[in-house]
């Protein structure tokens, strides 16, 4: 490790993390252990992360700009907006997907995590409504979507996607989506943006 | 308690039943509590309710049927299928409101009750999917509705409004609802109800 840059180092500390708590979850995970896997003192990782929590926080963030990057780009993309809700839909599932699988092992203990870094997911909400919000307005310039979409809507519009999926994981009582469920949840996400566009669309 | 009929003394049992299991929740109350509520012979109450589970949903399933009955007479006034669906709405999230008050004290032990009483959910949902369906057929019929809705959108429709509801519940972390949470939440099933019939509407 010792000639790595420090942001090479931080990137490879936040690597064998995210492998660590996606397959261990959040509690199982040491300090100690995630040193092991990138051969670091221990020293040094608490020189990088003073906590796990820092250190899954750090992934955390990560995962969400990764999301967020990646949305952006779909948006430049040249499709109509309605199109670019579907693929919304379709990008978060995928995302949450990933991130459920970081170790939260089940809704309750993910409440738990929740509400220590309650903030990243408010800043998380925002973020996802600014850019619902602009695809909404560019449905409304473009004529594609009729004048009266309000803003209300597309925060409803989010609640539902949040709900829906909440929802799915409440029934499965904490274990993580199958591919059967993850179809299921899709398909229902689709229907509920085609009742979301269906009447915004410009007659 | 010697004078009243059979049927007369398990309405008292079920009466005096909700009020404790909505006051102090279902795993602090005792059988005996109840007994003494009403001042019957624990051996008298346990002859009607062999156990607390059976006493508990019995309560429950009384209160579906209230709420099943309170809708049904809703669908026989002269008014629109939209506002049909905003009343099933208002008239739902009342229905819950009093029924997590319930003595479930909290979405988790809401859960471990809802999975040993998990058929009386799914009976529930049933039939719920049933009256929304009418609500919608009915629009249909009147030319109120364009024929393209499916019963899939309006099943989506119910999951919507489970969803906003348990990502409410969530938040508050297994708190009860307060007056404005209550507000809130209806105001955006409200905003989803206008949503769904926004699209639905016949132009």
């Amino acid at each position: 490790m010792t000639e790595l840059l420090a942001h090479e180092k931080e990137k490879a500390i936040l690597n064998a993390a995210r492998k660590r708590f996606a397959h261990y979850g959040f509690s199982k995970v040491t300090m100690d252990e995630i040193a092991g896997d990138i051969e670091m003192g221990k020293a040094s990782l608490y020189y990088y992360f003073p906590a796990k929590e820092d250190l899954f926080k750090a992934v955390i963030i990560e995962e969400q700009n990764e999301f967020i990057k990646e949305i952006e780009r779909m948006l430049k993309s040249p499709i109509s907006a309605g199109e670019k809700i579907h693929e919304y839909v379709s990008l978060r599932l995928k995302y949450f997907q990933s991130f459920i699988n970081l170790g939260t092992a089940g809704v309750h203990s993910f409440h738990e995590i929740k509400s220590t870094f309650k903030q990243l997911f408010i800043d998380f909400e925002e973020k996802e409504l600014t850019l619902l919000m602009q695809i909404a307005h560019e449905g409304i310039s473009n004529n594609e979507f009729c004048s009266d979409c309000s803003d209300k809507e597309t925060k409803v519009f989010l609640h539902i996607l949040q709900g829906l999926r909440l929802r799915m994981l409440s029934h499965l009582k904490g274990q993580a989506l199958e591919a059967g469920d993850y179809n299921n949840l899709l398909e229902e996400m689709n229907i509920a943006a085609n009742i979301f566009l269906k009447g915004l669309k410009n007659k």
